[in-house]
């Protein structure tokens, strides 16, 4: 049995929307990935009774939850009084924290403001994590059944805690959990009703955790199983049956699966984009790397950009902007222009006013 | 009182983080400003017995129950089952939607695929919402307090069923609602503590729900408050305490707040990015109509792209690639070759391998 594992998010920023839940899906992909089962992911308000009573339900369905936000300076940041107030604790001082802030703002020649000497409290049953990317104060507290871990809301103090502190706590709490043996196929150019057609139900005799799920361009297969005898008979006929569709045997994005061939092949490349605005420059750049092979792109959105940077304004013309020809001619022309052995060109229609009707 | 709201997203690749959960901040935003009271977002497996038993108790806590996920073709989607499950209801087939797909299918010269039938399926107590985006169903239960609402997990096939159909039947179901009054302040060259302190403590002598969010660049302040009064007074003190960091009273980014100051005044803009790789240009051209005053970019990731933009080969190498002057000249050099009144450069090191450290 594998341990389970939730995430509590707090705050009414993500209740309402405003922020989206980047912290759950890094957190579950992490704690997945450790070898938890996730249960949950829930998101409460900024309330303290309401935090108390969301951990106590969570605390009886999972090993391990993660309370996320709410442990800033400001008034309406109240996890750590609810996290207290569901084990019937106070919240003691951390001479420790204290100073480390004092030490902090001495560098800027100032004393520690009075709503920032908040973030020194934890619940006594807790024990402190000290937070080096950020000054709200995390902490942890063993349960009967596991353990209750609360991490600062901002993502880069949250990835950066977790990686540092949280990681090598819960290998000693939870020495014995191997990672889940996982298969991931991700496919293009095949819808998902064909992928399943193709992957034909006699492969569901035996019993493992299937997941398929389309995404824009791409469809991709998750598959958990602990056996080895039936996580290699899957992958092999999966291979037989989808392989001319499969671009990746991982959770890589195809922008590095191209990235690794070009940096293999020594190539490199560059892109002109019209209609998606340097997003895909962008996704292209953002893998570790990218300077190795990546040129540089430009964002031809207006007609006479992409004349200037090549296309014939009389092919324009005749075409239109969007069309093939003039989408291979900015290909070409940026290409040439950056010097690269590969060049991609986008045009076409992005109305921000939604999606295409089907039916 | 205003009516309360949850949504549940169904779906193992949410929880497990291989999906970023959108579909929930969408849904918290637009319910929430309809007037709804958001109440919470939970995450859950796929599994009958289980989103059976989250629903169970989100109807407990909430008048209306958005979930979503779940809905497809594949043996993983049971959502449909689930919430049956819930009332204790069979599914029941529905002649219209198959004859739908049938129609939909016939125009690619096939017949419905087995698996894409199951998609005909919702609780006999229910009432089908037909989906004009993609060939999953949706559809709407009435409960003793309220609604449950079921749609597909696809962001823009939701998005799409939830302006057409659910807000409809939201206005008829729950006509007395008034969106709650709402007082947005975003402000840069800030921090969020300082914020705080300038904003002051005698303004919380008044009652009003309080939030302050620090993001990447920029303080948030959103205020929700039912009173006129007290509003006008909070945003003329604000206004005077804060007003020289404040680029905007409105929920609209930056990017467009500068947009609509560029059309207003017929300026336009182009922008040369090194480390942030298409990033800027990607997010002033996703603004509405950009066209009019984005004339492009370019991504200058390497050194001699970056000369042949116009930037001296000497002066890169006497200040450095990552130098105000270089910055400065990528600004100009953009402006010059894109022919608009205004250039941005931008330069810097971006690692990937997270954030720098504080203490």
């Amino acid at each position: 049995m594998r341990p389970t594992a939730a995430v509590l998010s707090v705050g009414n920023e993500v209740l309402r929307g405003s922020v989206v839940n980047t912290n759950a899906a890094f957190l579950g992909k992490e704690l997945s990935s450790f070898g938890f089962d996730m249960v949950a992911h829930v998101v409460c308000a900024d309330d303290e009774d309401v935090i108390s009573a969301k951990l106590r339900e969570l605390i009886k369905q999972a090993n391990l939850v993660i309370v996320c936000g709410g442990l800033g300076p400001t008034p309406d940041d109240v996890t750590r009084q609810g996290i207290a107030a569901c084990f019937s604790e106070p919240l003691i001082f951390s001479k420790l924290q204290f100073s480390r802030l004092k030490n902090l703002y001495k560098k800027f020649r100032k004393k520690v403001p009075s709503l920032v000497s908040r973030e020194t409290y934890y619940p006594r049953n807790a024990q402190p994590l000290l937070n080096r990317f950020g000054v709200a104060l995390g902490f942890s507290v063993s349960t009967q059944g596991g353990l209750v871990i609360a991490l600062p809301g901002v993502p880069v103090e949250l990835k950066n805690m977790y990686v540092d502190i949280v990681l090598p706590l819960l290998k000693k709490r939870f020495p014995k959990v191997q990672a889940a043996r996982c298969l991931i196929v991700r496919m293009a150019g095949i819808s998902e009703p064909e992928v399943m057609k193709r992957f034909g139900k006699d492969l569901f005799t035996d019993s493992f955790d299937f997941g398929i799920y389309p995404m824009p361009g791409e469809v991709l297969i998750r598959i958990l199983c602990d056996r080895q005898s039936v996580f290699l008979r899957l992958k092999k006929k999966i291979n037989r049956r989808l392989g001319d569709r499969i671009f990746c045997w991982d959770d890589k994005p195809l922008t590095r699966v191209v990235g690794d061939l070009l940096k293999k092949k020594k190539k490199t490349l560059a892109v002109a984009e019209s209609c998606t605005g340097g997003l895909l420059a962008s996704e292209i750049s953002s893998v570790p790397g990218a300077s190795q092979y990546f040129k540089g792109g430009t964002v031809t959105y207006h007609r006479t950009v992409k004349e200037e940077l090549g296309v014939p304004g009389n092919m324009i013309a005749k075409f239109g902007e969007v069309s093939s020809r003039v989408t291979c001619a900015l290909a070409e022309a940026v290409r040439k222009r950056m010097n690269s052995d590969y060049g991609i060109g986008v045009t076409g229609i992005a109305g921000p006013g939604g999606g295409t009707r089907l039916i």
